[in-house]
């Protein structure tokens, strides 16, 4: 966090720095009405279109494009039907066309309201516009605050499977407003906390101390407190994709608990959320290369632990074969082997590239066996 | 050329270095054979996805598709229906979809095998599968030989307009066949004279001789002086793309001729060929700036007789009306202004900034008046 500033007793600002731009990501409480001036000035333009869905949009959308139209903006407002299911370019293609005819030019700015969901849309839709306009992101899920706001990538889904159809765009300045949490529903909070957990499991032993001392789905979790947190995890994926934008090292990193957990995820056919299925995911190889010698005693229970303290899920009752053979397609895997992001202790991960056999132990060893 | 190589006795290479990647553009006489070798040098990978259209497709597919194989790469063909009309997501997301039931990965690379809108279907397929796999161009016409295949420009149209949506991607290498012309129609042919003689016009006095001493379009034209020009031609455009390649400054200047050019284009609602509409647009705008004193006297006149001599339009009977509305609907217009490029002499133009009132005027004086 040492590169982590305030600029009010309740707003933190995380600056990031890429090859392509660098921008801030500003955490507080109750700041949507600061969107105006951040997007003045970190994009600039004459037109600021704010993309939401239709769950998010009713409750946010006005007060971004008040804080937007008081700094100048001519404002453009394009709603999508909410939903994964509607992250396709059937949806994405009426979205460029509405940019199109509100004549945003090259200068001018997306804004996108919303989760996880909104956030890549609305990113591809800036991504292509004109071969790349300005995004802003506000988000309003702890999913897209944690995770989806960094870094920059940007997808839809294909029939033939999820964000397999995208672009890299990095954010002109993201405004993270957790007082936004408060219409999340526990069931989203919860899954957005399999992220959160991940990464303290990665690169963060006192995030992770934290969450098990105080899990962020308890009654009463002060707004403070989980700001506090959001730019904890901001600032660690900063820190990894900082290294590397374009995921070809470390930034692989941050798929630890993916290949298992993207795996139990697509067999259930995307019904288990996403941070469910991470947790699972990071549960159950951990369980293995715990057993296997690779990772420091104790680790897998305390994952367990914390995990089933925030209503996560710590393994999975799919069969071995529909594991394998999901995690084998996934999109990441590179000839016969994977690379396999292993815990070493909480707070210190490693890379290691597995064959097939290899892959088949861990799952055999980690998944339904607790 | 000072900077274009050999690697035989017909075969020319210009090499193009961009911040994002460098590349070869091989331009020769009955080279497809090399494709496979030049692919597999450039961009390795498993599996090649040759993507062309139902014109060039069953012409070039197969000998491009046997010299991958004899590389070692699994072929998988994908290709869409012919014509301009087609450059829309409609076509492009079925293509996107059979890359992912090819089973590509991250690693491998898209052949594309046609004209330019062939090269931007692909292009745009390539950016955007899993956020971006590599590309390989095998322009086949001479628009897509001397324009599209240098620059990294992809795109589809949008309702509303043309290229509306799209990404930057250079190419990992690129194969001129200038052979792959004889298939090309007489029309096509000179309609890609358009863009020619603009380069002429933009950076090379010396080409824009030989257009006038012996016209591309003359029938017996040898293969070999072709490739000399394609080559010239490729080595312009890399220059100036070489010092901006996102399109901020100098770029632009590509843009010569292309103001009035696509207004006139659009108001033919793409009836004329883009380099027709172009040759029209550069006689248009250099009429005018000589008539204002910004254009070396004798300009225009050189400029029509070689336009003519390829049996392209000098002239456009489109209303000064019209023009002036379809030329500041142009996507690359800036608040109230236009950057107009301006012929100062043959080889040499400027970037000028023009409010809408001497924009008027410059259609005035140029339009309609020959």
């Amino acid at each position: 966090m040492s590169e982590t500033g305030t600029h009010d007793t309740r707003t933190q600002v995380v600056p990031v720095r890429t090859p392509s731009r660098s921008y801030n990501v500003h955490v507080g409480c109750d700041i949507l009405h600061t969107v105006g001036p951040l997007v003045r000035e970190a994009a600039g333009g004459d037109v600021a279109a704010v993309m939401s869905d239709s769950n998010v949009g009713p409750l946010y959308a006005q007060r971004v494009i008040g804080s937007l139209e008081s700094s100048g903006y001519r404002t453009v407002y394009v709603e999508f039907a909410a939903g994964e299911r509607n992250k396709r370019f059937a949806t994405l293609v009426p979205m460029l066309e509405q940019l199109a005819q509100a004549g945003l030019s090259r200068k001018d700015v997306v804004v996108a309201v919303g989760g996880g969901v909104c956030g890549d849309m609305a990113g591809l839709a800036a991504a292509l516009y004109q071969r790349g306009i300005q995004v802003a992101q506000v988000p309003t899920s702890l999913l897209a605050m944690v995770d989806s706001s960094v870094g920059g990538k940007t997808a839809v889904d294909l029939e033939a499977g999820k964000n397999l159809a995208g672009a890299f765009l990095q954010p002109s300045v993201v405004v993270a407003d957790v007082t936004c949490l408060h219409t999340l529903s526990p069931a989203l909070l919860a899954d957005s906390c399999g992220e959160v957990i991940k990464h303290g499991v990665l690169a963060d032993p006192t995030l992770f101390s934290r969450l098990e001392a105080h899990p962020i789905t308890e009654r009463g979790y002060a707004d403070e407190e989980l700001a506090r947190v959001v730019a904890q995890n901001v600032a660690i994926k900063r820190n990894v994709v900082n290294a590397d934008e374009r995921e070809q090292g470390v930034r692989q990193t941050l798929n630890l608990g993916h290949t298992l957990g993207h795996a139990i995820e697509a067999a259930s056919d995307y019904q288990l959320g996403h941070g469910s299925s991470v947790a699972a995911g990071l549960c159950c190889v951990t369980r293995a290369t715990e057993r296997l010698g690779w990772t420091e005693p104790g680790c897998a229970e305390r994952i367990e632990r914390v995990c089933a303290a925030h209503g996560l899920p710590t393994d999975t009752s799919v069969s071995h074969e529909d594991i394998l053979r999901f995690a084998t397609h996934d999109k990441k895997r590179s000839g016969q082997t994977v690379n396999l992001i292993v815990p070493l202790r909480i707070g210190k991960v490693a890379i290691r590239t597995v064959d097939m056999d290899e892959l088949a132990r861990i799952v055999s060893l980690g998944c339904g066996t607790r």
